[in-house]
């Protein structure tokens, strides 16, 4: 680890001055309405990486909201997105003393202007900071081999066909029990493990979470599925503010079913502390 | 099974003619507004069960929307419903040839007559029906003892302290591994598992599975904690139109922690198929 502690003396970024921020940024253009600009830096082949939006979505409900951390986000995803610019509007549906809900959606403009919806999202939030310290979790971290044991995307065939702009943006080390995918072995299991960090450096928090929870590759691949896997929906709940360091991401899927299939998200920090879980269904590759 | 052949020649209610149904009905009132009455038969205390509400608004959005079968339905739970009339104002976000997705809103009166909205909802719908054969699910039913070894309302203290008059519409028999917390003795596992049916007969539908992920006792009370455990939110996937016969239903709790916790159902039909997966967030009891 002497070579990660060195990198983070000279160039580490930090949460509110790193990629992943200048990204999700969001301009405040009127009461509950947002400015936003899609970043090319964040798509998978051409597609823009779900959790990136998300991210960007609870950005701005942050910012519209009387609580700031996301406890609970139900994303459903209705278009797919491009680089380039787009609006969000939020509106606040409820505020209450230790809980607010709010509304948000992302759009993206036609040639002639028109607005077309991409994303919808219903969200809680809350502080993470009042909670209680009373844990009784039965959860367990995923066994993952040590960091420098996992496999990224410089460490062998491509990972992901074709040119994907955010495996640049990320520093994920797969558990090498779940690559057989990517050199044409796949497990046959719906499960995919790893390391997860922002590229720069960046540690997470409750927002980069969000874009966590939907950044590995899918539990499609291992099932010996290519091609495309598509979020219909995707709900996070956000649990613990993270401590700094890298996460662990667990991803299962049980049920692949009818052409649908759900993964099953547990992001664990350095603190051993299940810090978010989400689901989303989405459909499945028809290879 | 002698008994229950006999009772289904007798008095069983159908999909259609059922408690569940009257009690769920929405009027058209004018284009994507519906009228509905919230039935105190579907309390516990005097909390509407979430389940029973969420049905509803199912069925409200099942009329408005182009498909008619609920895939995947994020709700968000606002204010504590009351029995008496309510309001349904639903949404059609998105029409697309295999999915469409749509919004919903459940307000009830105060008595000046101004409108407190209890619930929103984001759900795509879809045509379940048009699903694939492919299933290449991992997943097991839960090993539940025989129904006639569980156990119900009637069969020793009552399960849940007070009036609750949801027990009389529902046919709910617990593994005795764990109804622990109703003798005193919680297993402390996040663990409730059990059969489920409605008390009249009706076989589950789509609808009805809305109400079955919220409709157990929590798991909060095999966890030694006694009290409401108030959804947050819940987010449910249908995946299968139910084959007629009981319902078994296994509840999970991993998390809890800071003053939250997240409960995952699974329900099974009676041909061994995966029909829905839930997951919510809830506040954990103080007690």
């Amino acid at each position: 680890m002497a070579q990660a502690a060195q990198m983070a003396q000279t160039a580490q970024a930090t949460i509110g001055d790193s990629e992943f921020d200048r990204d999700t940024a969001v301009t405040l253009r009127e009461e509950g309405v947002y400015d936003a600009e899609l970043s090319a830096g964040w798509t998978i082949i051409h597609a823009v990486n779900g959790g990136y939006l998300l991210a960007m979505l609870g950005r701005a409900l942050g910012q519209s909201l009387p609580h700031s951390d996301p406890f609970s986000v139900s994303a459903h995803y209705l278009t797919a997105s491009v680089p380039g610019p787009a609006v969000i509007r939020t509106q606040v549906v409820r505020t209450g003393r230790t809980l607010s809900t709010g509304q948000a959606s992302l759009f993206q403009y036609a040639e002639d202007g028109t607005e077309t919806e991409r994303i919808r999202v219903l969200a809680t939030y809350g502080d993470l900071e009042a909670l209680t310290d009373d844990i009784r979790t039965s959860a367990q971290p995923p066994a993952i081999p040590p960091l420098e044991q996992c496999l990224g995307a410089g460490d062998g065939p491509a990972p992901i066909p074709g040119s994907s702009a955010i495996t640049g943006r990320l520093s994920v080390k797969l558990d090498p029990a779940t690559v057989g995918w990517a050199i044409g072995a796949p497990s046959g299991k719906g499960e995919m493990r790893g390391w997860f960090g922002l590229a720069d450096g960046r540690d997470a928090d409750p927002l980069s979470l969000l874009l966590t929870v939907d950044a590995m590759p899918p539990t499609s691949f291992e099932l010996g599925l290519k091609g495309w896997t598509p979020t219909i929906e995707l709900t996070t709940h956000i649990r613990c503010r993270p401590a700094p360091g890298p996460l662990r991401v667990s991803i299962t899927t049980r049920n692949l079913a009818g052409g649908f299939l759900e993964e099953d998200a547990d992001v664990w920090d350095s603190a051993d502390r299940l810090v978010a879980q989400s689901r989303q269904l989405a459909r499945a590759p028809r290879g």
